[in-house]
Formats: structure tokens, sequence, C-alpha cells
């Protein structure tokens, strides 16, 4: 911990009469990086992270990161004050990178929004801006790290934190579509009455408005909804599931017209592809990945797949037997993000 | 769920060909109340805790209720899109109290802050009147539930709601000095080099300013520190362990100051107690309770005292060996309580 | 907890001078059965079950009961033992079934196993008498509980327990083939490199030699593994893929074989599903149930087939699209279930 | 996993045409020890602490070493056939050491039973001789690692591993009186009826009969029951509390007699060890340390003390008040060690 934000700044002698008496020291202590979780941004998405990561149990080692320093230290101490009611953590921040060294994996949230009238190409190379400071950081103090980008547009910051850091293409991620697939199984859950758990279903491309709901592979106990209604999920289809997806889509404006930002959810999402990763676990998220030569795709670019997460980021990416529809689309938004893309000013 | 607030109220029939053919009902399905918790007010306390609740796993089942409708609906949705990265769950909202039918427990965070200028009499009257219009409700639906308060000033919105509630002294808990016994034990915990969770320190008394911390009982590993230190907490003491309560009184103050409200500390404090309580622990716990009789406590005040927490409530109170200036710091608290009390209009 | 069993008994009067002094009692505390789980039969099986549901959160309240009072004594001792390094937990035990009042869920693991040269019948029949002494007591303690079977032959003996306890269908289900399918996807997460919560694939039908394999819903991300190879599992199929059904119906012979009974896995499976009937989960988990009129069977026979399980038992099952080849398997082991149950002296 | 304890040996290509279909290959997985905890001995104590480690999340890696290979084996194939009931875990078992290579503990639970008409010598001799076999293969493959032993006498085995290892003394921990003391917590909480973890107490010593439990230092919320009774333990104590640390001794003898080993308990207590560890908790446990110099104690020995485990193993022994027959009875373990531990061959 710097000094500066220290909770011991008060205590000028640790070692008290009172201390020596009550402990025999048998080795110094020293720093230990154990699954040290990095967080760059201490606002709404950023500190729901932390939360979900401590009180899951994801992590007990965390270093926050954020340029607002009042905003910092006050998360930080309000962390630290919850202590006693977990298990065993260790909270630190600082607006200093070197905070964060030796981290196994760097969540990155900062990043502006969008202003009224603002194109979206200037929104990019304003968080490019942003990002052309804090990545260099973060690789320069975890050098080993794997990278989870949460910041918007999240596809073309995760491929700008992939060219900015240098660092091979599978350990650089976009928190993508794990949410969008999230938000699409808790209304099937609804739908079916079934938990969203085992509710089966992919939402994949870019997050957000252009994503691409894979309907054939929507399935409870392996059962395919498709099998069940073969028009699922089209405008054919009577029943109207694709309102499902138009839903998601419209989920996110609306959580943040009624409370101002979506958070928990977010934050839940983020501190699920951590645990996979600092597990090992080889589970199975859709999450933005560099996509060329994939479906098809021929451009520098990332979009969500469903992808096995293991310790050193993406191991493998699953390959879907995507519709001529669900192709274009892709591809559609492929070549949107190259375009914008070719705009940014590294 | 009602139905404005409901997640279903874009399916006009639920029950359509395809969900005809996936499944074979057995048994209609109907409400099951469980562990149900109801948290009435959604501001930054009152989803920290829920969310606490959540990814703890202390219940799987909350009712929110406020009168904001969009801030509700918008909690409501965020936390059932991170459904999915949960093991189940069920949120409802509404600012129905119907919606609270049956909960275990019923933890109130709302009320209004403190004017500029407003006296503390004031404060508490306006709390007051909003109390006179959630409890009743409550106590409609959740006869048998346990009360908790954390809405500010806490030992006499205890009272009040007491008060109000008709309920048995043993069902309705303030949340006290549950956090500033948390923040004693964290700063413990930095000054001592040794987790939080066996860090042992009890404050008392009030909440907030005029705590009383038991400096007789703190401890690591059954070691009394002021064993090895006769002055520890006293003015006489040069190795200055005092500024450790100081410091715990600042802190609440500061942390606002610096982030504009605490959330995760007093979120983890509540989730505690829940969770005893719905698992009928018989754990220990620093809560504000009805002290008429005890400690030569002569009022119908509420204060914080160790207390055995189980199903119904409060069991046992621990009653501590006072000192004779920490009974006077205790009188001194109940007595403004009463003072406080008189002047209330119910 | 019954006299004899009690770690009570030595002392003669709880409320000592010290005691006294130490406690304000507030409220008589009573007993609370909050999520209380039965489980008959404290052999290799029913421990493991025990100690994944508390290890796991699943619930912190235990009956357990057996007829040999040593072992029984012994096993709750130990567990007791145990309790300061869980969150809070109550077991109790006796040969008497009154300490199963109150259960939410009885889990019944007792039975004996097969003689050499017995014949199934002769076995099943023993397993009856068994029954017929335990199901009674267990409805008449816990009228509304939720049962649970694992008894083997498991298939056979639920529709033993249902006919004994004359209870609804939805509230009597069989462990089945949860422990099955969690082998298969086991061993496809090896094959694949995948982590096996991602595997997705059910074994429905006969718990053992004779249950079957839906390859036509194993799939990965929603990805049909017999998309991408037609002939899987079947004979055709060079890759051999149905040696993974084969191996899954050798395992347990060969975990008998090499460490004499198995116990982890089944333990784990049973805890599952005791959270998913406590927390009223609707999820998904393949277990026998009633199954007449569902996939052409005519007879009054359990099997398993994938079911929502919630806080009543069995609210719905899945209906697969099953192959003849799957379906004549399905029906040849009702047949047999059926002739066995007719020879069956209740 | 070593080729002939593989759950892959019957695959004879795992690549196969349906695997390549489905994945996009990112990066080539390697091994990733992460938390890995090698536990040599899948005997009763062994398994009961790999599985409460798994099912409580305290690590996911697992190595089981063992020279009984079928017994080996079958436990390995358990644990891994529950693998999709638990969040993600590798669970790896051989005869061959190279199995727990980068373990970051070793938890030694190997051993034989006294014989009967055996001396404590010609068993300690005999467990030495197993030790010299094991501990040098550990320390090869796990240089860096902490080691934990729970053979018996656990005493003198820790300080036989010691010597040994060649390992500074804060990397070999003696499961010692860590459930002794849970056992007098389990048994406090019972006569009080408060949560064993809200009963605070201390069994320190030598592990079983010889044990100290350290009245002084009982309490409930920092209130000490000598203070409330000044004889508590003593002889003098008309309440006879000092029944309950006889009981506490008894009780490891009454639990084998039931049931024919512990298991459970000391399994917990492992795990709990493991988790401070690994999560660097600084937590407080009463474990066996090298004990030369405090205490007044002279000779080479390991007696249990509180101590602070972080991640490199003990860092701080808590240094209790003891009275003088507290003292006496310490010194006298400690003498009757050294006594033994003079006869041992290495």
């Amino acid at each position: 911990m710097t000094d500066n934000n220290s909770e011991n700044y008060w205590i000028t002698n640790g070692n008290t009469v009172t201390i020596k008496r009550l402990f025999q020291p048998i080795y110094q202590k020293t720093e230990h990086t154990g699954n040290k979780v990095t967080v760059v941004g201490v606002g709404q998405v950023g500190m729901a992270a932390v939360f979900s990561m401590l009180t899951q149990g994801v992590t007990n080692n965390i270093a926050l990161v954020d340029v607002m320093e009042d905003k910092l230290r006050g998360e930080m101490m309000d962390l630290q004050h919850g202590a006693a009611f977990m298990k065993s953590c260790k909270i630190q921040a600082s607006k200093d990178y070197s905070i964060s060294a030796g981290s196994k994996i760097c969540v990155v949230t900062a990043g502006v929004r969008q202003r009224e009238g603002e194109s979206r190409l200037d929104l990019v190379q304003r968080n490019t801006d942003i990002l052309k400071i804090i990545i260099p950081q973060l690789v320069k103090y975890s050098p080993d790290a794997v990278f989870i980008i949460a910041s918007n547009p999240v596809d073309i910051l995760t491929y700008v934190t992939w060219r900015i850091s240098g660092l091979p293409k599978h350990r650089v991620i976009g928190s993508g579509t794990n949410l969008d697939s999230a938000r699409f199984r808790y209304l099937l859950s609804e739908k079916l009455g079934i938990a969203p758990t085992s509710c089966h279903g992919y939402i994949i491309g870019e997050h957000g408005d252009t994503s691409v709901p894979i309907w054939s592979g929507v399935n409870i106990a392996g059962v395919r909804l498709s099998d069940l209604n073969s028009k699922i999920g089209s405008e054919e289809d009577s029943e109207q599931w694709r309102q499902m997806h138009e839903k998601v889509v419209k989920s996110a404006y609306e959580v943040i017209k009624l409370k101002g930002y979506t958070s928990w959810a977010i934050g839940l999402s983020l501190s699920q592809l951590v645990w996979a990763i600092l597990s090992d676990a080889s589970s199975v998220h859709p999450v933005s990945t560099y996509i060329k030569g994939m479906h098809g795709i021929e451009q520098d670019v990332f979009l969500s797949l469903p992808c096995a997460l293991g310790h050193r980021g993406i191991s493998d990416v699953i390959l879907q037997t995507l519709t001529d529809k669900e192709l274009t689309q892709l591809r559609k938004s492929a070549k949107l993000m190259a375009q914008i893309q070719a705009g940014i000013k590294f």
C-alpha cells in the first residue's frame, strides 16, 4: 500500500511494547501476490465487480487504480471496513500503478461515456487515449497477466488494448456478450419456469444492439427449442420468441434509464470470467476475442464467440454452426469494427 | 411479482405450443417463501446489503420495496440479469408491500438524511413519520418476521420501530455497532498484522460518535491486550491505542466525505446479521437491543450490546463487566436517547 | 436430541452460576427445523452425502437415523467436533425416528447388498421389508417432506417407497442417473479438455447397466456433437464415442473393486438434489420419476428423465426427442421393472 | 496425470475429427499448478481432508499419493466422477511423487498405527522410516511448499519431518491441537447454547492425553469465564468445568471405539489450515510448531501454540500468559518428546 493511501499512516511505530509482548515473530512477512486482481476504474461497474469477487470468494487480493483519488480512497476504506465480515481479504488502492504489481488478472472498467452529439469514432478515440495511459502501466507491472476489458464500446476497446499492449491475443479478452447471454438466459428462465443455469443459450457477435442470438443452440436438457418450433427466433414465428432478443438489447438502455447505470449484472459477469481464469476452469463463456480466420471473418477485429477460459486466457474458441443470416450479421459487425478501428490514432 | 413490475408482462401467453412440447407438468408451481428477506429502501445501503446476501448465499429470495418506482425497477432488473451467474435466486420488487408477504426477515434501510440546520429531533420525527407508514405494512404481511433496522439514528429508530410494531423486543434489532466493531477489528488487524477475524473486540453503546470500545475484552487468541498494557485505551497510555477508537468514529465521516456515502461494509454487516438469524446460528454480534434493566439502564431505550442471534431474533444478551467510565458513557447515551424519544410524536 | 445420544448427558445442570452471570436471557430458545434434512443410513453413501451438504452449505441442520447405534453415535460426534470449522450447524442422531421430525427432505441410503447367489427379486424383497419399517416412520414425523431414495436397485426402491408412503409422485424421487450423467460429463470433459460443467449430456432410464445415453443432446455451447459426427454413439462410429457410455457403466464396478464402495460422487449427487429442492431452484437434473404416460411407457414404474426440481419435488419432466433405439431400451427397462415389482410382497 | 492412472488411457487419439470441428485452438494448454495441494495417504483422514478442501472451495487442484495403488485409483476416480457437481477441479493420483510437483502445500496423513504391545518409540521409529521415504520426495518436487503433518504421534512426527526435510521451521507444521480446540469449543457451545464459532478457547501443548486447556483465555464476546468463576477448570471448581477438557481427551478414543476411526473433524481441521496458508490469511490457529525458546522450553521439540498462518507457514506465535501449572505440563510434555526423539534413528 502506498503511504498516502494506507490505513497505517497514523501508526508511527507499529512495534509497540504491547505488540512485542504478544508475538514471537517467526518469519518476516512479505508481499504475497497470490490470486491478485487489479481493477482499473472504481465507478459502479468496477466496484460491483470487486464486491462480487470478494463476496463470492473468487479472489481475496484486490488492487484498485483510478485517477479520482478521493473516490478511490473512500472505496478502499469501505471495503476494508467490511474485512471482518469476509473470510480474509487484502484491499489496496492507489493512483500509482505500482500497486498493481504481480496481478494475475487486470480488469479495465475505466473510460468516458458518449457526449451528446459526439460521434462513435470520437468516443473511441477519447477512450483509446485513456487506454494508452493505462495499458502500458499495467503491462509493465504485471507482464504475465490476462487482461479483461469491460469499457465500452467493448469490442473495439479490446482490440485497442490488444494493439497497445502487444500481448498475445489469448491474453486480451473483452467482457463482450457474456452479459447479453445472461440476460437472454434470465428471460428464457422467466418464460419457461426453469432456473437460468438450466436454460442454455448464447448471444454472440458485437456487444449491444447488433448482437446475434444463436437460436439453433438454445436448449433445455439438450432439447433444442428449434426442434420443437422450427421458426423460433425468426420473423415468421407466431410465438414471437425473437422478442426475447429484442428485450435483451433494450434492457441495458432500460436499466440505465431507470437507475442511471448498470452495475450488478456486469459485476457478476466480470467476477465469473475472473473466476474461470484464476481457477484454470476451462469453462465456456461468450467473450470478445480475436476472430479473424473464424466464420469467414477477415478483419483484425474482436467479437464475442463461446470461448474456453483457462489460466492463460482463451485456450479454445467453440465453433458454432451458424446460419447464413447469423454469418451475415457477424460479418457486418466485423466490417463496421474494422472501419471504426481504421480511424483510430494510436 | 406484481403485474406492472414483472419481467413477464411482454408474454401474453406463457404456455405456447413450444413450451407444451417441452414439458410434462407434474405439479402446479406455487409461491415458496423459503428464506425470503424483504429490504425496504433501494439506496446504496439497501442494495449493498441485498447484493451481499445474494453473492454470499445468505438467501436466494429477495423482495425489494421503495417508493421510487423507477430506481426500484432498475435495481430489480439489474439483479435479475445477473441470476445466471448465481446458483439460484428470485428477485421481486414493488412499491406495494404485498410483495413482502411471508418474509422471515425485514431489513429497513429507508429514511431521510439530516438537512442543514435541522435539529436531531426534527430528523427523528421525519423518519418516525416514514416508519409509521412502512412498519405496519411489513408487520401486516410478515407477522412472524424479525426486523432489522439500519436507518439512522439507528438506536432511536429501532426503538421507534419497536413502538410502532408492537412486536416483542427480541424481534426488533438495530444494526447498531456491528459495523463500528468491524471497523475496530480491521484497524486492530492492520496494527497487529493478524486477520480481522482473529482480532476480537467489541464496541458497544450508541452507534456513532459516542460509542464505547470495551478495551478489557480486546484479545488475540484469548490474550487480553490490557494484560500486556494495563493503560490500553486510556488517555494515560503512551502507545496511544485509544486513537484506534477515535479513528473508528471518524471513519464513517471520512468515507462519506470521500465517496459520498457508505455501502459495502454496512451491506456486509447486514448480510451477516441476516445470516445469523436465518441459520439460527446463536452466534454473537453487537447489535442494538432493548437495554432496560441491564448495566443499570432504567430507560426504555435501545443500545448495542453483544447479543446471541437465532431464528427468532435475540435470544441472549452477553453481560460484559464494564468499568465505571464505560457504564457512565452508556448511561449518558441512554439518558440522551430517552430525552429525544420523549419528544417524538407517534 | 434424544437423551442417550446427546452430548449434553454429562451436564447435570446446564444453568450454573457462571452461565447465569454471563447471559441475560431474552427468549426461551425453541427447536427450529429450518432446512432440516434427515438421512437414513450412516454408511459410506449417507455420510458422504451429509458431509457434502454441510461443507457446501446446502443445509446446516441434519438428523441421522440408523439401527447401528454405535456407528451412528460415532458419526454424529465426529461431525459435531468439526462444527467450529463450519459456519453453523446442528447435528442430531438417533435410532428413534422422532429425531427426524419436521424435515424438509428425507434421504434414504439404507438397505442391504446382494448376497452371492441371491436373485434380484430376493434382494428387492429384503430391501422392501426394510423400507416398510423406515418409510412410514419418516412420513409420520415429516408428512410434508420430499423423499430422495438412493438405495439400490434405486428405480424399483423408489417405486416401493412411493407405494408404501402413499405420497404424491412428485414428492418421491430416486437419485437415478444423476450420478451416471455426472460420470458421463466428466469423461466428456477429459476427452474434450473442457470443464465438466460446460459439457452437457444426459444419461436416462435405468440407473446402472442398462442406462441410456442421449447422444443427440450432447453439446458444448449448444453445438451438438451429433451435428459434427452423425454416427456418434453408435456402433458405426469410427471414433468409438460409445465407449464413453460403456466406461460410465463399468466405472461403478471399477470404483467398488478398487476402493470397496462408492461414496464421494454419489454424496455430491445427493447434495445437489437436496440443494435444488431446498432452494426451490427449478434446475434440471436426471432423476428417477414416475414415468407412466411418457415416452409410451404404460407401466407403473420409475425411471430417470430430466426433471425440474423445486421445493415440492419434481415440478416438470423435460420431454426429450428420443430415437427408436432409445425408446426401445427405455421400454425394455420399464417392462423389466414392472415384472420385478409384480413379485414384491408389500 | 501419469499414464497408468489416467482416465485418458482408453483414448488412443484425443484429437478426433469431431473435436477438430468443434474447436479453434488458441493456445496449447499447459500444466497450471495454481493452488495445488498434495495429500499423502488416502485413508479416512486424508480423504476427509481432500473432500473438505474440494467442497469448501479451499483448492481445486489435488494430487494424491499413496502406496496402495488400487485404493488410490479408486479414490481418484470417485472424486473425478463428482467433478460435474463442483465448480471446477483437477484430481490427480499416483504412487510416483512426480505427480506432486509444484504443490503449494503438502499434507502428510500416511503412517502406521500402534500394534498391540508395541512401545511408543517403536511406533515412532516405524513412522519415521516411512517419513524418510515420503518427505525427501515431496521436498524434491515441491521445494517451496509448506508441510502439514497429521500422522500420529503428531508432535514428534512433525519434528521428524522438520529434521528430514531440512526446511526452515516456519514451513513445517503439525495439525496439533487445532482439532482438540475445536472439540473444546463444540462442548462449550453445547453447554452455553452459543455457536462454536463464538465460543473462544485454546487447547495447547501435546496433541492428545496431555494437552493443556488454557482456561484463562476462554471467553464469550471478550468476557472471560474465569472472571465469572475464578476456579474454573480447576479441581476446586464446584461447577466441574474441567470435565470438559477430560471429555475432549476421551472423545477421540470414543469416536474410534464407536465408528472405528476419526475422519470428518480432522479433515475439516486440515482444510482450515490449508485455507489459512493458501489465502495468506494471518489467521490464528493452535498448531504444532518449533517451541524452543518459548515458555521456558529448552528442547528441540514441536508442541501446539496459537500461531498466525500465512503463505509461508507460521509467521508469528502468540505468547499466552500461562499459569505455573500450565507451564509445568507444557515443559513435562517437552521433556517427554525430547526423550522419545533421542531414541529415533534417522
